[in-house]
């Protein structure tokens, strides 16, 4: 299993006439999370990208349980349980301090230029094996 | 059953450095379709917030199948199955003429303005039942 | 001097705490604007960016006089004064039925795929010749 | 005259099928920067609406000089020029470390819940005296 977390500040534009952040705007917060867990096992998504292999959202699913208000400094916890074949999930939970405000989940492939699935890289898949046997 | 049907013309600005549709946008076009439903059985969502309810998202999810791209004219087709309680559920489908490019489901609940949950307006709730009979 | 005029429905998620329409989703609209525009006079921004042309934004400019509301239908009018060369500016008009919300210009110019600037391709640039002349 | 600098990772969401960040989302950035400014000089913007103020934004003005793109770790120069009274403006500059990719203006109101033009609050008005004294 692999964690990561990531603090973001919570901007007015994430807000709507509610008075709290509107829900689509923490779909960006999970890929922020991701991004970051791939980072901290030494895969940047810009290099994956430029190496041609692309990871879209298959499926993705958020419960609302407390708004985040603008300004609110917030956590996104992201983890990755099993090592990425062709499809892999994520989880998230998004934190204000202790208080948790939301929690998801996303499904993904690795697709090439193309769209065909494909496996990932050596070199990615090696990091993660890596990183899960770390932990 | 109640269903509506709308038409969006996909924007640029929808789009991401993938080519096509960023997933968190879909969430706005399910927003677009359930605004339509309810005016379709004559109630107007910025009226109900005027009366000081609110509907905010308890929960969401999406299954993405294919990728909608800029200039797209998609239709968004929501679907009320049943009576809205104090919870209610509303399902998605994401149509570029006939090919189903993806698909979804909200769960909502009416709340006050201090965020307490309330049942719904009695007009807005002897709407939807006289829709739901003559469908 | 060429115009064009839509209408676009405002969403709930344009919206930010302040009650009305956030700062930034004006420039979406400009662009629907634009888009319109170029269709009109038989051109396809889609179609462009096929052929491998590009035309980002340069410069833009927002004044804002009044609030738009969520649900309102609001009108954006474009205008091309000139022939568009290396470098042309549109203007915008933002109106609730005959009311003035907002005005703005964007400058553009024309580059290919690798980020030089070109000049239009010649059909384009006919179409739009074609059309000033008849306005 | 007063000046904060913020940081920014460009999000995914952030970026279009051009390849690089949509126009539209630099006024975040900027909004991001004026937040920072403010919390600098001791005013928390989320306090001044709580206390019944808004800020919005009465005209806004970029320039695109060069791409963001995914990824980046970009800097918002946020400058102050003179002391808000019924309006003021504020300038931006984005860098991508020494390279700058996008300048920019905004003028803003101190309006009250009514949309009333006031004054700003005399502890803000002191704060920002004092911090401008002191540069």
């Amino acid at each position: 299993m692999l964690t990561s977390e990531t603090q973001i500040r919570v901007r007015y534009a994430e807000t709507d006439m509610m008075g709290f952040v509107y829900h689509a705007h923490y779909l960006p917060w999970f890929e922020i999370g991701r991004t970051e867990l791939f980072k901290q096992v030494g895969i940047s998504y810009k290099e994956l990208e430029a190496q041609g292999f692309r990871l879209p959202v298959l499926e993705v699913s958020v419960k609302y349980l407390k708004p985040a208000y603008y300004d609110d400094l917030i956590t996104v916890k992201t983890t990755l349980i099993e090592k990425p074949l062709l499809r892999f999930n994520l989880t998230y939970e998004i934190k204000r301090t202790d208080e948790l405000l939301t929690t998801g989940s996303s499904m993904h492939a690795f697709i090439d230029k193309e769209g065909r699935p494909v496996r990932p890289p050596q070199w990615a898949a090696d990091l993660i094996s890596k990183a899960l046997k770390e932990t």
